[in-house]
C-alpha cells in the first residue's frame, strides 16, 4: 500500500447547524461517583430495560435471601411478592393529584379525526394495490410494519416485597449497606451467589431512576428484642445513603430475617415467564428451601401464587472462606495481601496467605527466588521488582491444585430430588465431579439428565446454573450449551434428541466461575467426560 | 403443590474442614474504589484474559488516537506499535536479576525420570488394550485427552505504543486523565466512541496488574512551545495517580499530539488475527485517516508492518453535544439537569435543557402540569413529586422526534471507499438509512454490500461498525447478523449465499447505541428495510 502525503486542510462534510446542536465547549473533568457510573449503565448489572430490570430485582433479592439464611444454617423460607401498582395509586403514593387530560392534542396516542380519515384511506388504498400486483403476478412489496410508539410509552409500576428468615442486618449498619454503592462484605475468596456485590443497591438506583421512591427495610437479627425498621434511598451524587426513618420497633414473636420493599418500574407483561422460570429453576438447585411467590394486581385472572415446598432437610454447607491459590493471583492482588496480612516475615507470609504452600515448600520457593529474599525478611519492606519475582516463580512453580473443601455444590442427592420435584420425569440420573481447577481456581461440575416428564417440552432442555443460581441470559453458557449438545451423540443411548423430552442440567460452582472466555473450552470438555459419564449409568 | 412445615434444625451436609479453610469472620463493610472494581471486573471493560487484555489496549488507544485529531479537524494520523518483551529483557526492566533454574524440581513442567518412564509405559499399554479392543469388535474407551498446563503458564510481555497528531492534553490534567477512573470528559450527550470512559486506565490497571511497569505519556497542545513528559501510575486503593515524573520538554519541531507508551502483559499468538482484523476495519470506517500498524519482536517471520493510507480527505463532520430528547429521560436525570442548569424558570428551562420543545408547546405542557406549575416558578424549587409530575408527561405526550444532526455518520462515499480499498470488490452498492430514534436517541444504520474480491472468503462476511469503531465481539451484533442473514433472501438478487464472496457492512451512530436489550429487535427491522434497498439499487 502506498504512502500519501497527509493533506493538511480537510475538505469538512457538509454540516447543518440546527438551533439545538452546540459546539463543543472547553473540555472540563469531571468525577463521577461510583453510584453515577452504575446509574449511567445499568444494563452491565442486568437493569437494561424495565421489564429485566423488574426480573433482576426479584433475583438480586432472592440470592441474598438465600445466602443470609444458609449464613446461619437455617432451611431457608423466602416469600416473593409482585404487586402491581396502577398508575392513580402510584400518583397517590407520589402525593400526585391524579390528572384527566386537558389538552388532548399534546399526547402521542392523539389523533385528529381528519388524521384518522386519512389513515384509512391510505391503508385501502395499499390493500388495493397489493391485490391488484398478485392478479398480475408482480412482486407484492412488503409493507414496512408500523413502528409503533417510538417512546417508552406508558409505565407500569410494582412494589417487591421479599421476605426471609436470615440472618438479618445490624441495626447501625443498614443505610451504608443499601445506599453506598462498592461497599460490602463479600470481598474474600469464596464462592457466592452475587456477581458485583451490588445487589439490592442496583434495584435501590433503579427506583430512583425510575420512581424516586424509597426502599423499605425491616430486620431482625437473632435474640434481638427489636425490629429495624429503615426508609432510605441513595445519593446518587454523594454515592451516600440518605435516611427518612430508621428505629427499632417492637419484635414479639422474636422473628428473625430480613424483610426489603422496593417500588420501581417493571414490565410483567414481557417478563412474567422468565421471572416464574427463573423461581421454579431456583427451586430445582435449592430443594432445602421452601419459596412462596406471588403476583397481585386488579385483575384476578393475571394473578399468581406460586409455592415450592421444602423436599428436603439436608442443606449443603455453606461455603468457606479461602485463601488464593498461588497460580491465580496476580501482582495487585499479592501487593494487596502483603498491605493487609498480620503476619511479620516473608515465610509466615507464603505459608499463611496462599493455600497448598507447606512450611518446606516455602522454604523452598524463598531459596529459589534469589539472594536478596530470606525467610525471615520483613513482608512489607519487599520492593515491587520482589513481588514481581515472587510473581514470576508462583507462575511457573509447581503447586498442588486447590482443594474443593471450600466449595459448596448443590450436592447429587439434592439435584436428584430437585429435578425429580420438578420435572417428575421417567428416568433421572446424576454425575459429580471431582474438584478441577482453571486459572488456580477450584471448581466441581454436577450434572443432571432426566427423561420425560409430563409438562417437559420435547427435544432439550437445558437448565443451567453457576454458583448455584439460574443462569437464564448469560452468553457463556450458551457455549455451554452447544458444546454438550454437539459433543453428546445421544442416539448412542438410544435417546431421540428431537422427539423425547430430554432434562440437561449443568451446575457449576467455583470460587471464579470459568465461564467467560478462555475458560469457556476447559469447561467444556468436562461437560463431555461428565455427560458421557452420566449416560453410561443410567443405561 | 403442598406445604410442608419447615423443619427447625437442618442436617448439615459433611462438611471436611481442612486446614487451608476457615470459618467465616464477623462480616465487616469495606469500602471499594472504583479502581480497585474495575481491577477485579475487568472482564467488562474487555480485559478478559491477556490475549484480550492486549486487544483491547490497542483499541482504546486507537480509539482515543482518533477521537483526538477530529476533535481539532486534524485528518488523524496514528502510528501503533507493539514491541514483544523477553523474559530477560523484561526483567531488566523492572529491575530484575535474571536468574536460572537452581530448585528444578519446584516448577511446573518437571519431570522425573522415574516419572518419565511410568508415563510412556502407560501410554504403551493403553495403545495395547485399545488395538485389542479394536480386533474384538468392542467399543474403543476415550482416554480423556490430557488438560494441560492448569495454571496461566509463561506470560508474555508487550510495549503498546500508540501515536497520533491529535489535540494532545493539558499539561497538569494529564496525571487526572489516567490515574483516576470514573473522571472524563465525555459525559454530556454526544456520539461517543468510547464506553464507560475508561479507556488507558484500565489498561493502566491491567499493568499495574501484570507487569507492574508505569504508563508513559507525551503530549503537545497546538501551538505549545514544549512537549509534556509524564510517567505515572494508578494508586489502585485510593483511585488517585502517583506520579513518577512530570515535565516539559523541547518541541523543535511543534509537534502536537499523543504518544501513550505501556507495558503489558498479552497474547499475541492468540488474538494476533484479531487485532490485525480490527485495523484493517478502522482503514475501512476511516479512509480518511492514515493508520501504521507494527508488531516487532526479535524472530522476524513474525514481525508485521502495516500501513493503510488515507483515500480522501472528506473527513465526516464531528459529532455535536446536543441535549436530551424529553422521552429519553428518566427521574434522576432530570433531576441532574435541574441541578446544573443555568436558566431560572420552568419555562426556560423546559425550553433550553431539552431538544424539541420550542416556546409555546413549552407553555402548553406547563398548563397540562396542573395548577400547581407555572411559568414563572423557580425551577430548582420543584419538588420530587412535580418532577414525577413532569416525568409522567414527557412519557405521553408527543414530541418531534430528535433530528440527526448531532449524529456524524460514515458518510456513504467514505464507506463505499473504505469498502473498495480493502475489499477490492467487483460490486459495491451502499446505502444510507435517515435518522430513526429509539427511546429518544436518534440513530442512523449506514449500510453496503459487496461481491467478490480476490482475499474474500466465500459466503457471508459481516463487518459491523457502532459509532465507527469495528465490533468483533459484541454479542448484540450477533443478532444484528442473525437477522439481516435469516431476513435477506440472497438468491432473490442472483447471490448466492455459500458460494458468492459477500461483504455485509452495517455501521450504526446514535448519541445511544441501541444495540443490546429490546433495541436489537428494532435494529432488525431498519437492517432488512435498508438490505433489501441495497439490493433493489445494485442489481
Amino acid at each position: 500500500m502506498d504512502e500519501r502525503e497527509s493533506s493538511e486542510s480537510p475538505i469538512q462534510g457538509k454540516k447543518s447547524k440546527s438551533k439545538t446542536a452546540r459546539k463543543p465547549k472547553e473540555t472540563v473533568l469531571k468525577q463521577k461517583s461510583p453510584a453515577e457510573f452504575f446509574a449511567e449503565n445499568k444494563n452491565i448489572a442486568g437493569f437494561d430495560n424495565p421489564g429485566k430490570s423488574l426480573y433482576t430485582t426479584v433475583r438480586e433479592l432472592v440470592e441474598n435471601a438465600l445466602d443470609s439464611a444458609e449464613s446461619i444454617s437455617k432451611l431457608p423460607v423466602v416469600e416473593v411478592t409482585i404487586e402491581e401498582i396502577k398508575k392513580s395509586k402510584f400518583n397517590s403514593m407520589i402525593g400526585l393529584v391524579d390528572r384527566e387530560r386537558v389538552d388532548a392534542a399534546l399526547y402521542d396516542d392523539y389523533e385528529t379525526e381528519k388524521a384518522r380519515e386519512k389513515r384509512l384511506a391510505k391503508e385501502a388504498r395499499t390493500q388495493e394495490i397489493q391485490a391488484k400486483n398478485a392478479t398480475l403476478g408482480k412482486k407484492v412489496k412488503e409493507t414496512p410494519a408500523s413502528k409503533g410508539i417510538k417512546g417508552r410509552g406508558e409505565a407500569s409500576f410494582y412494589r417487591v416485597t421479599c421476605k426471609d428468615n436470615g440472618k438479618g442486618m445490624p441495626h447501625d449498619d443498614i443505610p451504608n449497606m443499601f445506599g453506598r454503592v462498592l461497599s460490602g462484605t463479600k470481598y474474600g475468596l469464596k464462592q457466592t451467589r452475587g456477581k458485583f456485590g451490588l445487589g439490592a443497591k442496583m434495584a435501590l438506583i433503579w427506583s430512583k431512576m425510575s420512581t424516586g421512591l424509597p426502599i423499605e427495610i425491616s430486620s431482625s437479627m437473632k435474640n434481638q428484642s427489636y425490629i429495624t425498621f429503615c426508609r432510605l434511598d441513595i445519593d446518587i451524587h454523594k454515592n451516600i445513603p440518605h435516611v427518612h426513618l430508621h428505629e427499632k420497633r417492637e419484635n414479639k414473636e422474636f422473628w428473625h430475617g430480613a424483610e426489603i420493599q422496593v417500588v420501581i418500574e417493571g414490565n410483567w407483561t414481557t417478563y412474567r415467564s422468565k421471572i416464574l422460570h427463573y423461581m421454579r429453576q431456583m427451586a430445582v438447585i435449592t430443594p432445602y428451601a421452601q419459596f412462596q411467590f406471588k403476583f397481585v394486581s386488579d385483575a384476578p385472572d393475571k394473578n399468581v401464587t406460586v409455592r415450592f415446598a421444602r423436599r428436603t432437610d439436608v442443606m449443603p454447607p455453606i461455603p468457606l472462606e479461602t485463601k488464593h491459590h498461588p497460580s491465580s493471583v496476580d501482582l495487585l492482588l499479592i501487593k494487596r495481601l502483603i498491605t493487609e496480612t498480620s503476619k511479620q516475615n516473608l515465610l509466615q507470609f507464603l505459608q499463611h496467605e496462599f493455600v497448598n504452600i507447606s512450611k518446606p515448600h516455602a522454604e523452598r520457593l524463598i531459596g529459589e527466588m534469589g539472594p536478596d529474599f530470606s525467610s525471615k525478611m520483613a513482608v512489607k519492606s519487599l520492593t515491587s521488582q520482589q513481588v514481581v519475582r515472587i510473581h514470576q516463580l508462583f507462575r511457573q512453580a509447581k503447586f498442588d491444585d486447590p482443594s474443593g473443601h471450600c466449595l459448596s455444590p448443590a450436592g447429587e442427592y439434592n439435584l436428584r430430588l430437585g429435578i425429580i420435584k420438578e420435572l417428575n420425569p421417567d428416568m433421572v440420573a446424576t454425575y459429580s465431579g471431582s474438584a478441577q481447577v482453571f486459572e488456580g481456581h477450584p471448581f466441581i461440575v454436577e450434572a443432571g439428565v432426566s427423561i420425560g416428564g409430563k409438562d417437559v417440552k420435547q427435544g432439550l432442555n437445558i437448565f443451567r446454573f453457576a454458583n448455584r443460581i439460574p443462569l437464564l441470559f448469560e452468553q457463556g453458557a450458551d457455549v455451554v450449551t452447544r458444546t454438550a449438545l454437539k459433543r453428546i451423540n445421544w442416539s448412542n443411548y438410544k435417546i431421540n434428541q428431537i422427539q423425547d423430552k430430554i432434562g440437561v442440567f449443568v451446575s457449576i460452582v467455583s470460587t471464579k466461575i470459568p465461564f467467560k472466555g478462555t475458560g469457556k473450552e476447559y469447561i467444556g470438555d468436562d461437560i463431555t467426560e461428565i455427560a458421557s459419564a452420566v449416560k453410561v449409568r443410567s443405561f
